[in-house]
């Protein structure tokens, strides 16, 4: 018996949240839910966007379901505290091309581990006289935690390279530490090829060439950039997943937000969501069932014949999972 | 008569400076050179990658052409201290799809303003005990004056809209400031659209959406990002010029770095040095001559007879040069 906290959020998190749960049990698999709140919408109700109910009930389960949350000006990013609360420091993001879904290539597959608690996230920012200064926070320990656990990743996914993403040319010491304490930990990972590039050549490259990638490991918001920049390689955020990880706990969310510009109407696609539950099931040792959601949503989505808007279709949010759940019977 | 300096470089630097004087040689112009050196072989030589003479003629003379250097660990970056000694504020790079160039679309078309003195270049770090902490610096006077020439270069190219990119749902700050900054600048041209995006969400646009932009004003680093994106989407940094503009002085680049691994083959493709002294010409207030080179590498790009490997061709890189100047000669 497995327990885990969901929470919805905010416009489409909603409804890509009932959609992943509606395919997670239709699996025969013994689930407890704590269901809790954050975002906006809780927000303007209580004026706490991240209840201190919220960080227990993740703390305390097996794993956590984050579905998006709206930011609101002034106060700090619900899903940012909470990754900093639960110590959750890798942030997986694979990505991939999947038949069905038009990308720029077919053959992407890369995952991106992207460093989760330190670097422009740390949120140190001071007012001054002339404008405002911002602390990139790099640290030893941070950067050889994400560097190894990228280089476990690899030999766990059979990879055979790790690409540290870097601005060292010009923040000589943050990401020259960064770079250093990558090719050190490279050293006791004879088997796995390790090279870096520059955070502005790799942007190029992910569009140029991007079979050249296996695993990129890098700072908090290069790895924010490049994971949106893969997701619109590979056609789109409605089907990047991501998982956050941490010695503790596990905060698993696909990668796009609230999108208040089409929350409502139904139409947002599941899929990320549906495979970020297969990643917090691999997370969880369920390896059979992860592979199982994977497989039936890579074959709704290369036979094409229920699509979301952002697919190319008019399907409806609720009409693709439906789909997904009919191929999961059959497998 | 106008007096330019000229800085060569490192590597393909050398190669595309030939190549660009070439061209610019044989126009009907009264140019007179100073001639300097910069970069990784002088310091081999001097200990110094940017002797103060380089800088006194970048300062004294009308404009300067600058190829490539190779950069040198633990040393400053020569490029970026010339960009601070010239106080060229505003980094121009148009990204533009040229019909024979194969890019993922043929009709993008924007222009990244990018900020050019601090943001994560203002080169402040410091070691601490747990590793290193590097600051961002945004200032409103830098913001505002990098907001206004975007605002200014949308009116002079006859654009509609100016875009914000930033990340201040995070940064609130600094990038809070910027975005602000931004807005109130915008109201002085109300005939010119105005909207703003995260630089993550950009960067997934500029691949599934580019044509959504038409000037983009950001921060340095996210600027040095976007545009070698940019680059890639259009077909590479053969073909990416880039102008450093500010009010007393003018330094022009390719966007491409000085390629150790093809330098010294005579491969490098000119274009990008051959249109960045267009925008040269452009700033020297000679319109005319930046129109005809530019038509006569557009023209030869178009009919793809002669092409350097990065094309797809097997032409070296005097030859894509001269095919330009029979052209030239043509119009
Ligand atoms: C919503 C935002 C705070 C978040 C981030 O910057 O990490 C998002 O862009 C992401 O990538 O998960
Ligand atoms: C070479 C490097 C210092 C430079 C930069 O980061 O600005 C380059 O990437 C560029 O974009 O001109």
């Amino acid at each position: 018996m497995k327990k885990i906290t969901t929470i919805p959020g905010d416009g489409i998190g909603k409804e890509v949240m009932e959609a992943g749960l509606y395919i997670l049990n239709k699996l025969d698999l013994n689930i407890d839910y704590s269901p809790q709140e954050a975002g906006k919408e809780l927000y303007e109700k209580t004026n706490d966007n991240l209840p201190p109910e919220t960080i227990k009930s993740a703390k305390n389960t097996d794993a956590t379901l984050f579905g998006a949350v709206t930011s609101i000006p002034g106060e700090k990013s619900a899903i940012i505290e909470l990754r900093k609360a639960l110590n959750v420091y890798a942030n997986l993001r694979p990505v991939k091309s999947y038949p069905g879904v038009k990308g720029i290539y077919d053959d992407v597959d890369f995952l991106i581990v992207r460093e989760n608690t330190e670097g422009l996230y740390s949120q140190i920012e001071e007012t001054t006289k002339e404008g405002a200064i911002a602390k990139r926070v790099i640290t030893k320990k941070a950067s050889q935690r994400i560097c190894d656990l990228a280089f476990q990743q690899a030999i766990k996914e059979d990879r055979k390279s790790v690409t540290c993403v870097n601005k060292a040319n010009i923040l000589k010491k943050t990401d020259g530490l960064f770079k250093e304490t990558f090719y050190k930990v490279a050293k006791n990972y004879p088997e796995i090829k390790a090279n870096d590039f520059y955070v502005d050549a790799t942007a190029m490259y992910l569009i140029t060439d991007p079979q050249r990638f296996d695993v990129i490991v890098t700072t908090n918001l290069f790895g924010d950039i490049l994971s949106d920049e893969g997701a619109g390689l590979v056609g789109g955020l409605g089907i990047a997943p991501s998982g956050n990880i941490g010695s503790e706990n596990g905060l698993f969310e696909p990668v796009h937000g609230s999108a208040p510009d089409i929350a409502g109407q139904n139409i947002s696609n599941p899929v990320s969501m549906i495979l970020t539950i297969s990643m917090m099931l691999e997370y969880l040792n369920q390896d059979y069932y992860a592979d199982k959601i994977k497989q039936a949503t890579v074959t709704v989505l290369k036979e094409g014949k229920v699509k979301t808007p952002d697919l190319g279709g008019s399907n409806k949010t609720m009409e693709l999972a439906e789909e997904i759940n009919k191929k999961l019977q059959e497998i």
